[in-house]
C-alpha cells in the first residue's frame, strides 16, 4: 500500500469530518475526541496528522476558506466584468456552505460572533480572511463603478458593510429562524442595494 | 444572618459572573467548573443553586432579556408614539450590551449564530425570544406606519429583515472587526432605511 497516499487520504477523513464539525457547531465545538470518534479513529491516531485542537482549526479554516473560492469566486469570475461579476459573487455567496457540502452554516460568518471577545491567533487568522474577502467585494464593486455600471459617487465602503449586514441576515434567517422568505428578502433587499447605488442621489 | 438574602445575593453574583461568560464566550463557555472559578466558590457549592449547565444558561438567557428589556425598551417608550419610539428602540438596540455592562457583545446575536444547528430546549428559547422581539419591532413600525411616519405600503417584514441586517452587521463590524466606524455605518444605513421607507416607491 502506497502509505503516501494513505496518510493523505487519512488526513482528508479528518479534515472532512473536522468540518461537519465547524460548520454545525462552531470551533468550540472542535474536540480532538469527538473529532476522533467521528473520524472513526484513536485520539493518537489522530495525534499522528495533528498535535493539538488549534492546528485543527488553523486546518479546517483554511479549507473552509478553499471550499469557499470554488464555491463562491470561481464562477463568479466566469461572468462579465464590473456589475455582473458582482452580482454573480453575491448570488454564489448566499448559502454557500450547503451548495459546498457543509451540513452547517457559514464557518467565516460564525467564527465572527463566536471569537470576537476572544484574542488570539484564530481570531487573526479569520480577521486576515475576513478582511481578505472584504477587498475581493470591494475591487469589484470599485470596477463596476469605474466601468459605469455604478454610481460615481457612490460610498463603497457604506455599500460593502450593509452587503454584510444582507449576508448575516440571510444565514440568521435561514438557517436559525428557518424562515421559507429568507432567500427572497435576502434577494430583494440585495436588489434595492444596487437600485439605488445605480442612481445619482438627489 | 438571613438566610435568604444571602441565598439571593450568592444566586446573583452566579448569575452576574455567568452573564461575563455568556457575553464573551457564548453559551460553549458555559461550564459549571469555569463558572464557580468566577464566582470564587466551590462546585458543590454551585450545585446548591443550579442542577446542571442547562439550568445555568436558561437562567442566563432569561437574565439577558431581563438587561435588554431595561436597557432597550423602557426609554424607548418614553419617546412619541410612531416613528419617535421606533427610532430611539433601534438607538438604544445598536451595541446595548455594551451600555448594560456587559464586557462582551449581544448574547442573543451570538446565540443565532451558535445554536443553529443544534436543536434543543435552548435554541427554541432563544428562537421563542428573537420572535417576541421581532414582533415588538412590527408593532412599532405598524404603529409609525398607521401615524403616516411611514408609508403605508411599506413592506412591514422586509423592514424588520433589513433592520435585523443592520444591527448583525453592526455587532460584527464593532466587536470582530473593531471598525471605528460601526457606529457610524449603523445610523447612516438605518438613516437610510426610514429614509426610503418614508416616501412612496415610484
Amino acid at each position: 500500500m502506497n502509505q503516501t497516499l494513505d496518510k493523505s487520504s487519512t488526513r482528508e477523513r479528518i479534515i472532512w469530518c473536522g468540518l461537519q464539525l465547524l460548520s454545525q457547531q462552531g470551533l468550540a465545538g472542535i474536540t480532538l475526541g469527538r473529532l476522533a470518534t467521528l473520524a472513526g479513529m484513536s485520539k493518537s491516531g489522530l495525534f499522528a496528522h495533528f498535535g493539538s485542537k488549534e492546528e485543527v482549526a488553523f486546518a479546517l479554516l483554511e479549507r473552509a476558506a478553499q471550499l469557499a473560492q470554488v464555491e463562491v469566486v470561481a464562477s463568479a469570475f466566469e461572468a462579465a466584468e464590473g456589475l455582473p461579476r458582482l452580482r454573480q459573487l453575491v448570488i454564489n455567496w448566499l448559502g454557500w456552505s450547503q451548495r459546498a457540502g457543509l451540513p452547517g452554516g457559514c464557518p467565516m460568518a460564525a467564527a465572527m460572533f463566536e471569537l470576537d471577545d476572544s484574542p488570539g491567533p484564530l481570531r487573526e487568522r479569520v480577521l486576515e480572511l475576513q478582511l481578505q474577502w472584504q477587498t475581493l467585494l470591494t475591487q469589484l464593486l470599485e470596477k463596476a463603478i469605474k466601468l459605469g455600471h455604478l454610481n460615481q459617487e457612490l460610498d463603497s465602503a457604506q455599500f460593502i458593510w450593509e452587503l454584510g449586514g444582507i449576508y448575516l441576515a440571510h444565514h440568521a434567517s435561514l438557517r436559525f429562524m428557518q424562515d421559507a422568505q429568507a432567500d427572497l428578502r435576502a434577494r430583494r433587499a440585495f436588489d434595492d442595494l444596487l437600485q439605488r447605488s445605480r442612481t445619482t442621489n438627489e
